[in-house]
């Protein structure tokens, strides 16, 4: 039974050193009721980086040479906070193999090459824990280890990117442009100066690949996913969007339809009267549609400094309690199933598409001829908006290519059933 | 490592056969997953009860003796959900005392006896978990204790009485009054034919007394809460709190202040724009707040057959889980803090007051004695509503005592800040 978990930490930024600080606040809590004392005792910090004062107080030893911290045989575990895939992934790798435990906020690095670490940490006899790498503040994936194993989930659904959120929200509830929203989220310090990853989709995609795997026990890799962004949303769309009923999200979804799944990131016409309607500015949520429980949602902040640092220093609680049990090391997640992707013509949703170019008597035709049923059709100057009934992505892609022939295709978007 | 985990049941109404089903279509995925097999093989019934054909599919023995039950040296675990006090108190001692682990969805026991039942498990070095007890499907308990382990919550609020919630979204959107919208929740199954627990806010109160508990180590009785229901409430009151801009809702709530707790169910003026305000209909939501994740919601449905169900069979999963790793059987919650309630002087809210037999000159004059300013006033053929600044429990019971002099105090609701 050990009562000392000793953990160094790669990175003492915004998250890595909210980390700390949550521990420090925290420690006779946990102490008491795991009966382990849980102590960050030595960071990595880049050279030249000042953090002799914040060293002080917290009494870390400091250090710029990775084998320090990998390789001092007194630490138990490691918390890596460097983000990206270089080097996180070699220093990562290093940790596990010198058989310290890891946690990690990584979703770029969880979402690529999480299968090849999880290896690593068994084959090492460790845990590698990531609750933070979703939804920052929302315990969202021990939730689906400890809560969904008796249940089966059918649909996860969720609003994974607080940047684009806040965007929608403002161009929503203020009528931002989508210009001036992405300058206030880069102002509030949500955006990156480099916003791509999350107007295009691409952060999102990451959780989702991590979601999929907690919810289905299937491996995906981003390239099985269909991926839209926010880039360019224009202020018609978003006030047509409400005019009949729904307010524009990005939402991650991942599907199981017999025993495959469907996994997509774009945006989507929700139901203003849907729980995820009601996720504003930079929250994250997390719905879950499932046999047993029936509907269910997750909700919190999906990301910031405290709220992370929480998330990473629970996978810490969590390790501390196997060690104090003498469990030999469990992994985050043991559920696999080979993996299965739904076909084309199996996966079915209704769309909103704008098209400019073209005349509505033409676009009759073109969805006629894939027989898609239109069940609204708005013209605005020319500007054609139509919410087709639900088709398959065989007539999706057949229309789209019709429609790119004759005019163009400004927005297509999915529409979630009320 | 125990690979099979033998299991009685207490009861087969709805969700106790709702059990038995989805522990049957769970049971391979639990066994792949944590190594056990676990399996309902035995049940009581009452003398009488024809359950021979629901036996026979799942392949039940059926008993009306509790002693084959608990006495059974090959059962490892029982699960009660006969509900209230007597005799399932006297059948949960009789199974933790033969060394079973027991599984319970009653919440009555749990938050009147519950102290009691934990320190009789672990006496016997068995577990005794209640996962199902508050908000049915939503997995809230163990949350709890594994993800806000490493953080402190400062205020727990709660929906957890779908009946109410039922009835007031229908008289909201609907303009049902309060007597019809009791008659829909009663055709529809939510409400009991004695509906006193659920109108007078008792049910809602078990549930607050259990999440104390959880949420701060605390234990509380009945005794300690402030309890207000739904009874009699007037469509004036809906409409009137619609118009400042708030929903009513019924609110169980426990707020820590400077290491003390104060614990309360009653209506409450939700503002619109808050999460809480979306729960609908029958669903229950549980909103937190904490130093660390900040603002968290859990939401889903708080009763029902298949909900309740497959929270009943998650605590027998953690059970096999367990067992399988041959830890000494832990309790559901570990923590534990001397109770201390906030002095009535420090308990601070907003009111909504609806008087009648009063005037609107003598009202102001009580309310300037007690030093109480009045937001809003609005009098309508001489029922009078205010809405109050914050003010604590003390000028609350004084208004209230200075208005029965001279009037009627018609309702008293807590107004949540936005």
């Amino acid at each position: 039974m050990k009562e000392q978990l000793r953990v160094g930490i790669l990175g003492l930024g915004v998250v890595g050193s909210g980390s700390v600080k949550v521990l420090a606040e925290q420690q006779a809590k946990i102490k008491e009721q795991t009966g382990v004392e849980v102590s960050i005792v030595k960071a990595l910090i880049r050279p030249g980086e000042d953090k002799e004062a914040f060293a002080k107080e917290f009494q870390l030893t400091l250090t710029t040479e990775l084998s320090e911290i990998v390789e001092d045989p007194s630490l138990d575990a490691v918390i890596e906070l460097i983000g990206k895939i270089h080097p996180a992934k070699e220093f990562i790798t290093a940790a596990l193999e010198n058989g310290k435990h890891v946690v990690t906020a990584n979703k770029d690095l969880m979402a690529q090459h999480g299968v090849e670490l999880v290896e690593i940490a068994k084959a090492n006899n460790v845990s590698l824990f990531y609750e933070a790498s979703v939804a920052g503040g929302i315990p969202i994936l021990r939730t689906l280890t400890a809560n969904y194993l008796a249940d089966e989930i059918t649909n996860i659904r969720g609003i994974v990117n607080g940047t684009t959120n806040y965007m929608l929200t403002k161009m929503l509830e203020d009528g931002t442009s989508y210009e001036e929203a992405l300058a206030q989220a880069q102002e509030l310090g949500f955006a990156e100066s480099d916003p791509t990853n999350d107007v295009d989709g691409i952060d999102a995609a990451y959780k989702m690949v991590i979601l999929t795997q907690f919810a289905y026990g299937m491996d995906v890799a981003l390239i099985d996913l269909e991926i839209q962004g926010i880039r360019g949303l224009s202020d018609q769309d978003v006030a047509q969007a409400q005019a009949f009923g729904y307010e524009i999200k990005l939402i991650g979804e991942s599907v199981k339809t017999a025993g495959t799944v469907n996994v997509s990131v774009g945006p989507v016409l929700v139901p203003q009267t849907h729980a995820l309607a009601s996720i504003k500015n930079e929250y994250n949520g997390v719905f879950i549609n499932s046999t047993g429980i029936g509907q269910s949602m997750f909700y919190g902040p999906g990301a910031g400094s405290l709220p992370t640092a929480t998330s990473v220093i629970s996978d810490l609680v969590a390790i501390a309690k196997n060690e104090r049990l003498g469990i030999s090391a469990p992994q985050f997640n043991e559920y696999r199933r080979p993996q299965a992707l739904t076909p084309d013509e199996q996966v079915i949703a209704s769309y909103y598409l704008a098209v400019t170019g073209i005349g509505q008597e033409d676009l009759q035709t073109i969805l006629q001829n894939e027989t898609v049923t239109a069940k609204e059709v708005v013209d605005t100057n020319g500007r054609i908006v139509v919410l087709t009934a639900p088709i398959n992505r065989l007539q999706l892609a057949a229309v789209e290519e019709a429609v790119a022939n004759k005019g163009t295709l400004e927005r297509r978007m999915r529409v979630m059933e009320a």
